[in-house]
This record gives C-alpha cells, structure tokens and sequence, in this order.
C-alpha cells in the first residue's frame, strides 16, 4: 500500500534552519488535483497564478513567481503582486509547444517592515535615532547581497544612516529616498524564504488545440464515381471543397485494412454480402493491422502525398485511434496474450450485454503482457507521427485503462510534443474529464444531447467557467457518424442551422460529419434510434455535394466569421444574458481586446419565429448605458444601432434562426457610424 | 528548493503489475489542503468519508474505507457504498482520543461483472452455456482465497456450473443463488486494488473540545476583602458560584510573577504607584517566569488543590499561555539570544508602529538558537500539564511562527492527548483558519464585532457549512479583558441578554469575561475605546457578584439549557430561517435525533419591541405543513402551538429579548399536548 505521510512537526525540527521560514504559500491556482495533472494552454497564452501568502506577525512580505520550461533548470522569476486578504497573484506567458512548470517563493522582508514602520513614527514625531541604525544594518546587509555600482550606492546609504557626523533630519531625508526601497527590493534577505512545495506542470500546445474546425469524411466515399472504392487520391480532389468550407482539420475514420469474419452487412446487418465494405472500425486483415492502409485507398505513399496536398489547403488530416481488432488482424495469432480467452478456447469478443459484437475483438488489458500492448499501441501513434499526422481521434478511450493513457501520451509526446489528441468519450462527466487530465488536448462533450436554454447555460458554465477550463477543451459535434439526434431527425433545415451555428460559437474547437451534415441527412435506420440509414460506417455512399439546398454556403460563411474574430477562437469570454422567452439563447463572447465582442442570438424553436426582450450585461462588455453602440449581423450584414441594455429581438427560421452580431461599441463621433457613410 | 515532482506516466511502467490496477481514487473528503492537515472529531463522533471511484469501461467495482488508530499499524475496513454518479461513501466512529488516520481501496470485480451481465444474458433468453464455464473459473478463484467452509461451498458451486453431467437449468439455479455474490464479495479479488495515495489524518479529541462552556477570571481578584490580593483558596470559594452558573472551564489569565520595570499602572498608565499589581501578561520576575506562580497567589500545592477542587465542581482550569516576557523575566539574562537588540545595546520591546509596548519583550522566533526557544516553550506547556492542566487558552499565537505551533502542538499532544488548545488569534481570516488547521483544538472568533442578520448569517454559514467545520471549532466572546464592544457600552441590559444568548445557542463552544459581564460592566475608557475604564488588566477588583441586577440567573439557565439539549452542544446541525424584520434573528440547531430541535428567535434591536412572520423551512425540521406542533420557550417556560410555516413573532426585551424554543414535533394524539393535560 502505497503511504504519503503527512510531515509531523517533530521532522521540521530536524532539518537545519527550517525554522525560520515564517511563511505560508496556500490554496495555488490555478492547480489541478494537488498539482497531479497538469493545466493547459496554448502557445502565446498566459498563465495567471494566485496563492494565499501570509506569515505570523505584521512583517512585510516579499515574492515571485518561478517558471521554466521543463527542459530546463533554470528559474524565471516573477514578481508577485499583493491583491487583498492574503491573495498574491503574478503572471506568465507560454511561448513554446512543451511543457512548463511554475511555483512559488516569498520571504520575510525585514528591511521593508523597517521602511513602513519609519513612516509612521515619523508621522508621529517620534525620535528615531535608534531606528535610523537599525535601518543602516539592514541596508548594509542588502548591500552585500548586491554588486557592483548598486551594491556601493547601498553602502553609501547605509554610511548616511550610521554616521555620527550628519545630522538626524539628512538621515531622514535619505531614508525617505524613493529609490531605497526599489534598490532593496531588488535585493532581499531570501535565507528563510519558503518555496511552494509543488512545480505544477502546464502542457503547452500548438495554437489549433484550443480554435480548430473539423470535418470528419470517409475517404472511400469519395469517389467520383458511385459505387467505386474511393481513394487518397480522390480525397486530394475534394481538398478544395473542404477548404473552402474553412475546415482546418480533416479527420478520416480508420484507414486500415478491415477484417472478414463476421464482417457486418449493410446496416450492420450481420450477415454480409460478398461486395460488403464492412466497418473501418473492424480494424486488421491479413493485409495488415493498425500500421497498415486498406489497400482499395491506395499506398502509403498516397497517402504521404494526401497529407502534403492538405498542408497547402491549409488542412491538417487527423487519423482515428481505435485500439481493437477485427478477428483476422495479425495481433489475434502473433499476440493471443493480448485478448481474453473464452473457456470454449474462442476469443472473446466485445460485448455490452446482452448486445454482442462478434466482429470486434477488445484487447485485454489485464494481460501479463500489459506492458508489451501499452507499447505496441503507443509504437501504433508514434508510426503515424513520423508518416507525419499530427492530430489523432481517439475512439472510446474511456474502455482502456487510465494509467495506459498517461503512458501513452506521454511518450508520444517526447517524440511529438505537438501532438494533439481528441478523446472520444461519450461516457460519465467524471470519466471523460479524468481522460482530459491525463493529456487528450480536446474532447467530445454533451453539447450533442443539450437542447435547451437552461442546458445550455448550465453545462457551458461548467465547462468554461468552472476549474473544468484549465484541463478540458471541448469539441462540440452537432453529428457523427454513430449519432444522429431525434432534433436533426425531424427538425429540418432549421435544426441543421441552428446545431452549426450553436456548435461554432459556443465554443471555439467544433466539427461535423460531411458531407451528412452539409446535406442534411437525416433518415434514422429505424424509429428511436441514433443510427442513420444506410449508415457510412457500413457501406460505400456517393455524395451530391454540388446540391443546391447544401448548408456549404452557410457553413463557409460561418466559419469564415470564426476565423476573423478571436472572440470566437476561445471560450473563456463566454457570457450569457437574460431574454424574456426561453426559446431565445442569447450570449456573448469576448477577448481582452474591447474591439472584439460578438453577440449571438439563437432561435431554439424548429417550427415558429420567435421574439424577445434581451437585457445584455452592458457593463461586462465594457459599454454604457448611455451612449448608444452599433451591432452588425454578420450572417446577414444587416447594421442596427442600439441603445441601452435592453433591445427587442425577433428571430424567424429564414434565412438562418440566428443573429452573428459583432457589437461596435467605441463610437465617438458621427462619423464612426456605418449609417452615416 | 523541495521538489515534488508529478509522477510521470513513463515511471509507471517501472512498477511491476501497477498498469493493471484500473481503480481512480479522487476528490475524497474530507480532506484538507490535500491531506496536509487532519480533521477534528470529538470521541464518539462519526467520519463519514466520500470519494469518486470509477474504472475504464463498465466493470463492477468493489471497496472498503480503511481505518486505524495511528499507532497501530493494522486497518479496520468498511465497505464502501455506491451513491451516484461515480461517488461511493463509508463512515466509522472514533473511540479514542488521539489520532486516526484514513483512507480508500477499491478494485475491478470481476465476479461481480460476470453476475450482473449473466442476469441480463438470462432476460434476454441467451445460450450461457460458455459463460457458467467462466463464473466457474471465476468463482474457483474465490474459493482459493476464502477458508475453510467458505472455501468449500464455494468450490462446491464452481464444481456445479463446470460439470458435465448437470443440465444447464441446474447450473443456473446454483449461479442465481443469492448466497453467492454474498460469499463472493467477502473473498474478491484484490490483486489490482488501488489504494488512495494519502493516509488523511483525524484528530479526536475529548467531547470538551466540541461543547465547553469558558468563564474567564482574575484570580487576583477573588478576595472577599476589597483592596487584598486574591488567592487561589479564594478561588476555591468562588467555584460553587461558577459552577451554579453552568461553566466547565474556568480560565485565568497568567498566573506568573509580574515584572517590575515599565509595569504599567491603572488604566495602561505609563506611570506606575508602588502599589500598582501591574498586568498579568508582563509575564517574569526575579520571582520566576513562565513555570512559576505569582507569590501574592499561592504556591503550587495551592493551585494544584484548586484544581482539584475545580475537579469536584465538574470545571476544569484552564491557564493562559503568553509566549512573552516582562524586562524582569529570567529568559531575559539566561537566554539573551532569543530577544532582538537594538543597536543601541537595549532589547527590542513590543511595538505596534507608532505604539511602543515597553513593559512586553517579544521572544525573537528568528533567533539562532530557535531551537532552543521551541523546547524550551513546549516545555512550558508540558511543566503545567504535568500539574494537571489540560486546557489552555493561547495568547496572540499569530505573532508567533506557525511551524513553531506544530512543532509544539505536536509535542505537546504526544504525552498529553487530551491536551486542548484554544487560540487567542483576532487577525486575518486566512491567519486564523491556519492556525486552527496546525493543530489549536478551540479559535476564538469575529463574533464579537458581528452584529446584523446578514453578518450573522454570512459568518455562522462560513463556520459551519463549508470545509471549515472539519477543522475550525469556534468559540464565542460577547466580551473579554481587552474588548467591550460599543454595543455593551450603550445597548444596557438586553444588549448583555441579547449577546449572551447568541454566544451560547449560535456555537456550542462560548466563555465570558465575568463577574465583568453578568454585573454588565460597561464604561469604556474613552469613548470609541473598546478599552475598559479601570480595567482589571491593571489594577485589583472586588466585584459584587450577589448584586441584584446581576445577569446570573439567566446565565445559569441558558447553560442550563445547553446541558439538557444536544442540539446547542453541535454546529452541524444550524439552520437560519426567513423572518421578514431585519431586527429578528431565527435559527434552528438540531441533533440527527428527531426530538431534539431548538428555535432561537433574537430581537437584535436594543431599545424596542420587534415584530415578523417567520417561515420555517418544515421539511428541514421534519414538520410537515398539516400537522400542529408545540414550541416550549424554555426562557419563560411558556408554550404555543403552531401550525404550518408561517408564524408571526413578537418580542420585547423584558423578561428577555429571546425565545428559545424546544421544538416537539411528533405529536400523534390529542394526549400528547401540554394543553390536554
């Protein structure tokens, strides 16, 4: 059994001058589990820390910040800055992909207590030959601990102080002198100084962790001609679309070779017919396991030459990670260890009983062998980094072990620091939050199952506004291509708007499954279920992805107001406000940057246009009530100018459910306003 | 710098066996500052421990709360129960005195999996021919770990569903046997148990530590003749008086020699007459210091009678410890390095800039030998526990280091467990919490200078609704020696009536300053000075106590109260209640035990009759809307009869400007009313 002690005061006394370190470091953040999982940022974001720091007594105090890199030994230093009620806080920006670690130091500041105190005896009238020494003492020590010219000005001061010659009021005048308290203060008295007990780690990340735009497609179905294996090649053709979309991830369902037996037919019938393509997900043939490409999509080096294509399309491809095997992948002879035995000498295959799954194998993790399948799977990641992907899906993390995943990640991210994984977990809230502390960069969330306003607001609190933001990215998706909600099902071309439109600016990571969702597939396989007809997962599809009802236009237009407005390219700006009719959603996002605030307002009902009086938080956007400000539909390019907090909104279906307002609020003269050019 | 380092996925591979242990163990509470500090229980109080416990995928988990004295080295285990949502809890009780510590193991149950999933194969009509193969296997398994006929029944049933010749509805019969998940989970398999990294420490101390009730008095002034130096045999005297009132500790001030030089005269004056007694806390003469007794008091055979005596009376002595010096104090010569020198060869005395303390040396905690003053002060304590003290009240411990507290506290309770400690700390809310987490056993609080309905309600909800409770016992002062709040100076009788009554029924632990308080002394030094004039700091006493006015009477009821109900001897259970005037106060305090319901209703207005109607949360109180219910003021022994939420109120301030109120609430038949009788 594993035993942390927690130190008993008779050990302080063992340790020489332990003593004297007066000071209390408390209650960090941000820092997560007791600093066992580290925070996450990307490259170019700061870190905001803040500590409870006090001593016994009324001393002053004094403190910094240390950050590095891990990499490195060496500590930057901070200076912390004192808030209210024992509360320091100091700041720091990540400025590369790796990780960083930070903590704390503060001291007793004798010399400083003595500066206050002067101030008041002073003030007081008080004779202060006495203090005058004693001051001299501790300039004189702070001289020593400095150099050069600085450490010879303080000498000089501390000469004044004790001179027998000056007279007290000279004394006075240079104890008073401002720059003595700035010298000292660059040179402290830091031998009892107390170190925070922890170096909490932050993961830094390439900038697309936080603000990506995914678009999942099944490469063989995109071929130009129907009924025809698609292949890389034909995926390079459809780059332009994508791209023109501005999707900036491309994520492909498995690519490896799929297995024969028990293969499901179309509709994840289990009988399958000869011409069958079966699921990608039923991973591993003789052809070849999780390293291996479906033959019928081409080599790997087509697939290199893709992955190139893409970089200029400004695309990264993203593979999917799905650790099971169909029963012909070679792991099922050359690693028997690695699955569990049925006492009929079968393999067990998956189950979620009573459903069975017989064409997929799960690896068994409580193998005796765990440590060969932890780096067989990490070695799986690592072969398609150096084929150069970046960015991985990793499907139903949450049926692998948690320690499998802290080891994963963490090797493939000594070789790859920039790495981004995508968890996803459709599983309990703890389950898939413990996953994001482990190290996936994004994860897939509850925004697919979340309708009202109340949900809403009540789930994107917890996601930006609680300790949740530090470790978990979410990634909303309004389809994939295992759910298809009972909204999209029946709601028509409003509720394929209206999912878009929520899922690309509630938060600033989303994606779809296209081209099902740009041409609003919607027949479920039966009444009741997620399952789409005719799923992809099971069969080849052809897709008419010029049809003129498609979303494409709605979609670029959407994505192209993400990419020009950084208030929707991060959550922690996210703000809701007060609209007297529950069918109306009405939020803001913002960055630091006044001039970047955009307004949203949903129409959540399907069927009827719907109005409202809204009562914005003028105050948290930084306007006033009385000067009037612009808002500017950036769906519709329509310009209204508003005043005061609050405003009448009415929303109908055509030609989208919502208002994408940027909200202009510095005007100053007549001639800031649109209306008046 | 130490370093503790976040363990790093890599380092997991090192540990044989450790990837296969699936269990997370998490935010388990209690738990203070990560395990750092324990919490506080009384003997006989429960811990009811929470944690979430989850594995990857959808296996059964099985776990126990492990428990032990700290001493032994052996675990008690108690099953842990589900609740939802991944949290499982577990609670044990405390018998001893001392220190437990606490913590989790939980483990995949593989057993437990197969039988549920088998129920669900059964329903559904499935063929589990193969299955029973693996609950044999599973169930063989449990035999080898279980004994004797355990072991053999369970061998038995394993035989069963393994055999031949038993025909399939036989086998299912034997594995939806009730006994066998029974048996079962007394012999899981715990291979792979994980087991929380902390062992979370408990403190118990004696149930005085949770409900005491303090009188604070100058020994110094108990003679029955004016104008003579009290002595402990005059304290022996006073003690029926005491004890009549209600109290259980009776706390003095210092009880050492007093110094002579800068001693303080009546009223704080710097200028002493030669018949001035000085202040208790200018602790040290020639005479002796922190181990010895004032002469003019006794010797310590006359203490150590007294405290025996005090014994008889059912009141422990508590003593006052002041880690201070007077000029005069032995430590003075014996150990001038642990006092501060000024450079001009004099010791540094107490200062609060601009205000000079010159009769007060403060001991230097930075001192080389710091050592030598932390054994040194521990001794003090230990000196006077070995008289037989076992409370003392610990003055201005925020002045002192904090690791210099835990060192002692620690010391301390390692000979003497039953050792309380009251800290005497009126700082910061971050200073006083740190101090009660390091090891004080009683605080003393901000109660003195709250006075509204909202400070009320704000400060008792911090106290005894959020973490604070496990680690902070509050104890109430309507007054002491140094303060006499404005409103006692102005309020008159119901002002003393009124914070009496909210000391002694808001938390179960308060004390007094007496016979100032009953004898509502109220003349302040000057006014805006909570100072009193002649305060008995400086100067002998000989106060009235058979006055007529004297608030004794309703003293000795309120404690009275306090003994006969549990629920005014424990803050868990304190609940505020809506009372639409300002100027009324309502609360409830109740024990688990349904009968045991107090209702306090204060008038906070001094001069003038209140009225409102309260709205008492029933549900809470276990009322329900449709049945009556009896109020008995226990104050004027008056009761009522009430009937759903609402009740309207009015309360003058004569007899008293209070109700407490027992509350009956389950009255089955018209025999049950105070009324029928």
């Amino acid at each position: 059994m594993a035993k942390v002690r927690v130190r008993r005061g008779i050990e302080l006394m063992k340790k020489q001058a332990e003593g004297r370190k007066r000071v209390v470091i408390e209650r960090v953040q941000p820092e997560i589990d007791g600093g066992r999982y580290p925070i996450k940022r990307v490259v170019g974001e700061q870190v905001s820390v803040e500590a409870d720091i006090f001593a016994d007594g009324h001393d002053a105090l004094g403190g910094v910040l240390l950050v590095r890199r891990e990499k490195d030994a060496k500590w930057t230093e901070v200076p912390l800055e004192f808030l209210n009620n024992d509360r320091w806080r100091a700041t720091f920006t990540v400025s590369e992909v790796g990780r960083y670690r930070y903590t704390l130091t503060a001291w007793v500041d004798h010399f400083m207590s003595w500066y206050r105190d002067l101030g008041k005896r002073l003030e007081a009238g008080q004779d202060v030959s006495v203090d005058l020494l004693i001051g001299a003492k501790l300039i004189r020590e702070g001289s020593k601990r400095a150099k050069g010219h600085e450490a010879e000005r303080l000498e000089e001061w501390a000469k004044v102080l004790q001179s027998d010659r000056k007279k007290t009021p000279e004394k006075i005048a240079v104890a008073e002198d401002e720059g003595l308290p700035r010298l000292m203060a660059r040179h402290p008295d830091r031998r009892w100084e107390t170190t925070y007990e922890k170096e909490l780690p932050v993961v830094v990340d390439r900038e697309i962790a936080r603000f990506s735009t995914w678009y999942e497609m099944f490469p063989r179905s995109c071929s130009p001609k129907a009924g025809q294996h698609g292949t890389f090649k034909d995926c390079e053709a459809r780059l332009p679309y994508i791209a023109d979309m501005g999707f900036d991830v491309l994520y492909f369902p498995p690519i490896h070779p799929i297995g024969q037996a028990h293969r499901k037919g179309k509709n994840n019938s289990p009988v399958c017919q000869s011409d069958d393509v079966g699921s990608p997900w039923g991973i591993g043939s003789k052809e070849g396991g999780h390293k291996a490409i479906h033959p019928q999509l081409g080599t790997l080096a087509d697939f290199k030459r893709l992955v190139a294509k893409a970089k200029d399309h400004g695309i990264e491809i993203a593979l999917d990670i799905a650790l099971q095997c169909s029963p012909d992948h070679p792991y099922v002879k050359e690693h028997q260890e690695w699955f569990r035995m049925r006492p009929d000498g079968t393999v067990q295959y998956a189950e979620n009983p009573p459903k069975k799954y017989q064409d997929i194998y799960p690896l068994e993790f409580e193998n005796d062998d765990w440590k060969g399948l932890w780096k067989e799977s990490t070695g799986v990641i690592l072969y398609w980094a150096k084929q150069g992907v970046r960015i991985f899906r990793v499907d139903n993390p949450h049926t692998k072990p948690f320690r499998f995943w802290e080891y994963l990640i963490t090797e493939v991210k000594k070789e790859y620091p920039d790495v981004i994984l995508l968890s996803e977990a459709f599983t309990r809230p703890k389950v898939m939050y413990k996953l994001a502390k482990l190290g996936f960069s994004q994860s897939y969330t509850y925004f697919t199952w979340r309708h009202t306003k109340s949900e809403f607001t009540e789930y994107l609190t917890e996601l930006t506004k609680t300790e949740v933001c530090e470790y978990f990215r979410p990634n909303f998706w309004p389809n994939t291509p295992d759910i298809l909600i009972e909204h999209l099902q029946t709601g028509g071309r409003p509720a394929f708007m209206v999912r878009l439109i929520l899922a690309a600016t509630l938060t600033s990571n989303y994606g779809i499954y296209g081209p099902a969702f740009e041409l609003m597939e919607h027949l479920p396989f039966e009444p009741g279920s997620e399952e789409y007809l005719h799923s992809e997962k099971y069969e080849l599809k052809h897709w008419d992805i010029q049809r003129r009802d498609s979303l494409k236009e709605l979609i670029t237009r959407v994505n192209r107001i993400r990419r020009a407005h950084p208030a929707l390219q991060t959550n922690v700006g996210l703000r809701f406000h007060s609209i007297d009719n529950d069918q109306l959603l009405c939020y803001t996002k913002q960055t630091e940057d006044p001039s970047n605030v955009i307004l949203v307002v949903v129409n959540l009902d399907r069927h009827h246009t719907q109005g409202g009086w809204m009562e914005l938080d003028l105050h948290a956007l930084g306007l006033t009530p009385d000067h009037s400000y612009e808002v500017h539909d950036l769906l519709t390019d329509q310009v209204y100018l508003w005043h005061g907090s609050r405003n009448y909104i009415e929303l109908g279906l055509d030609p989208y459910p919502a208002h994408i307002f940027q909200v202009q609020r510095k005007i100053r003269t007549e001639q800031d306003y649109t209306y008046y050019t």
